[in-house]
C-alpha cells in the first residue's frame, strides 16, 4: 500500500504482488478539503487509513515524505497529516516505508523531476489504465506503492538505474504488450 | 492534559479543574531516546499517550506546536511526533487544542521569552512542588496543561495579560501561601 499524505487529499494505492505479477487493487484519495477544522482532517486521514488497511490488508505500508523545500509551516502541516496515517498503520502492526518525491518520480518515470500527470501516464501504460482518474493524488499513492515494490526488488537483485523503463528492458517477461 | 511531543522525550501533564480549584494529577515523560527507529518513537507515542488518555480520561488535550524556527527536517519530525499523539486524542473523540511556545511561556511566567528553568520554578511554586523533575519535557507537558486551563478561563473572563502573576493579582483566594 501507497500513501501520500497531504492535507487536502491523500491519495493511496493499493498493489498486490504474486511472485513476478504485479496487479492495482485500488487507488483513490480520501479529500479533505471540505472539512473544516485541521483536527477534524488529521482524524478523518487517521480513520480512513485504518480503514483501508482493515479492508485491503497490506503487509507493507509506503508513504511519500514531505519535499523538504515546503516552508516550516507547510512542513509541520505535512509531518502531522504522514503522522496520523503512520499511527494508523502502526498500530495495525505494518511495517513502514518511506520514499522523497525525487525518489519515487525516478522509480516510475527514470526522471526525478518529472511532473505528475508524468508519473500518472507511466502508470496507466503500466497497468493498461485508459481511464486515468483527473485528481493526480491518487496515481501519487499508487506511485508509492510501485515505488516501495522496485526498492524491494532492488534489495535482492542487482542494482542499477531503477525505472520503469530499464525494468521494461531488464524484464520483458513481466511485462503484457498493449 | 497537556503534551509536549518532541521525539527523544515527549512530556506530558494532567491536572485537574473542580471550580476553581487547579490539582496536578501526574505529569512525566515518555523516553523515546533509546529506540533505535523512528517509526518505532511514533509507535510508542501513539500508544503511551493512548494509554494516559485512558487512565487519566482527560476532557480535552492540550498540543504545544514545533517552535516555528526549528529547521524544516526537524519540523517534519515534532509534525509527525505531534501527529500520532493528537491521532492518539482523536480518535479517542477528545477535544485537541494547540498553543505555540512562546504563548505557553507567557501564560505560565508573564515572560514569552523564558526558560524551561523559570517555566518549571513556576510551576513548582504554584502547585507548591518540592521535588521539581530534573527532566524538563515534564514541566513542559504541565505548562501546556496549566496554558490551556488560563486560555480556557481566559475565554469567559475579561481578557489582559494571561499570567500567572496576574492570576494570582487577580485571584487571591485561588492561591495557597506557602
Amino acid at each position: 500500500m501507497g500513501i501520500d499524505p497531504g492535507t487536502n487529499f491523500t491519495g493511496f494505492g493499493i498493489i498486490s504482488v504474486f511472485g513476478k505479477k504485479l496487479d492495482v487493487i485500488d487507488y483513490g484519495f480520501i479529500e479533505l478539503s471540505k472539512k473544516k477544522d485541521a483536527y477534524e482532517k488529521l482524524k478523518e486521514i487517521f480513520i480512513k487509513v485504518s480503514n483501508l488497511i482493515d479492508y485491503y490488508d497490506p503487509h507493507e505500508v509506503a508513504f511519500e515524505s514531505p519535499f523538504y523545500g515546503e516552508n516550516v509551516q507547510s512542513m509541520l502541516k505535512l509531518g502531522r497529516a504522514q503522522g496520523v496515517a503512520m499511527a494508523a498503520a502502526l498500530t495495525k502492526g505494518r511495517d513502514v516505508f518511506e520514499y522523497a518525491p525525487r525518489k519515487i518520480k525516478l522509480s516510475i518515470t527514470g526522471q526525478g523531476a518529472a511532473s505528475k500527470e508524468q508519473v500518472a501516464s507511466f502508470l496507466g501504460k503500466m497497468f493498461k489504465i485508459t481511464d486515468l482518474p483527473s485528481n493526480l493524488d491518487s496515481t501519487d499513492g499508487l506511485a508509492v506503492a510501485v515505488c516501495h515494490y522496485y526498492q524491494s526488488v532492488t534489495v535482492i537483485k542487482s542494482s542499477g538505474k531503477n525505472s520503469w523503463s530499464d525494468f521494461i528492458k531488464n524484464n520483458p517477461d513481466r511485462v503484457k504488450n498493449g
